[in-house]
């Protein structure tokens, strides 16, 4: 059973996709509660920084140290290096992934660094990505920097 | 002699101080073209993500694979975790660097990765530092997510 906070991250992936925009979405939980919603805005901003990650990270506002180290990121896709960096940079312990079967991101790395890393292999997240990509691989290559 | 981009990069951080924020710049190099500039955001926009790297990468637009693959990356400091994560994304090969002395992102990692980092340990660069951590050290911190 997806929990609540990845389906809250699938529904911000939904939200990209019905903007015409890449379907990933991403939530930040504080104690128990979303604190911060985002989702890729490369389409809908003409933004190469706000993949989901960031968009939600940025909506959450500017936090303390202290919040983001008991914080865990929702990701409805592996993060990639710019997003895994960020998750580094403010220390943020947890990142719940939808999937990492379409893209992976530098996990081994980020474990590395101490960041735990609960992939749920998500059928549905999986199901977003492959049917973007086949839809618009241009634009999901440009997401990646290929 | 400061170079003509880095300098570039150092008016972007005196902007920056100037408006009441952080004195770090950056620009974004293709063909010897400056092709973006930018500032930390963290005091102006409310911005978590837009460090002075990110802000650059993000006013020069949507670029392409290839585009990236021939930048040169200027920042007055040593890109964090989070800038030099979206180096790795983008692929862009050489990041110059004001200086390191006050802080320094993961440099052996970044060059482990194939990027190439011209540290020009320059004596403006640093005095911007100093004296605004010497000023307003609870903002920097929150920006490095200590």
């Amino acid at each position: 059973m997806t929990d609540l906070f990845m389906q809250a991250a699938i529904a911000q992936a939904k939200k990209s996709l019905a903007e015409g925009g890449i379907p990933i979405g991403s939530v930040l939980v504080i104690d128990g509660k979303i604190v911060g919603a985002g989702h890729n805005q490369r389409v809908q901003k003409g933004s190469c920084v706000l993949h989901a990650e960031m968009d939600c990270l940025e909506n959450a506002g500017r936090l303390t140290a202290a919040d983001y180290r008991r914080a865990t990121l929702y990701s409805t896709l592996s993060p990639c290096d710019m997003c895994s960096g960020t998750v580094l940079l403010y220390g943020i312990p947890k990142v719940v992934i939808g999937e990492n079967t379409t893209f992976q991101g530098p996990e081994a790395y980020v474990q590395s660094r101490g960041v735990t890393l609960d992939i749920q292999h998500n059928a549905e997240c999986i199901q977003l990505m492959q049917d973007f990509i086949a839809a618009r691989p241009q634009l999901w290559f440009e997401d990646i920097g290929e």
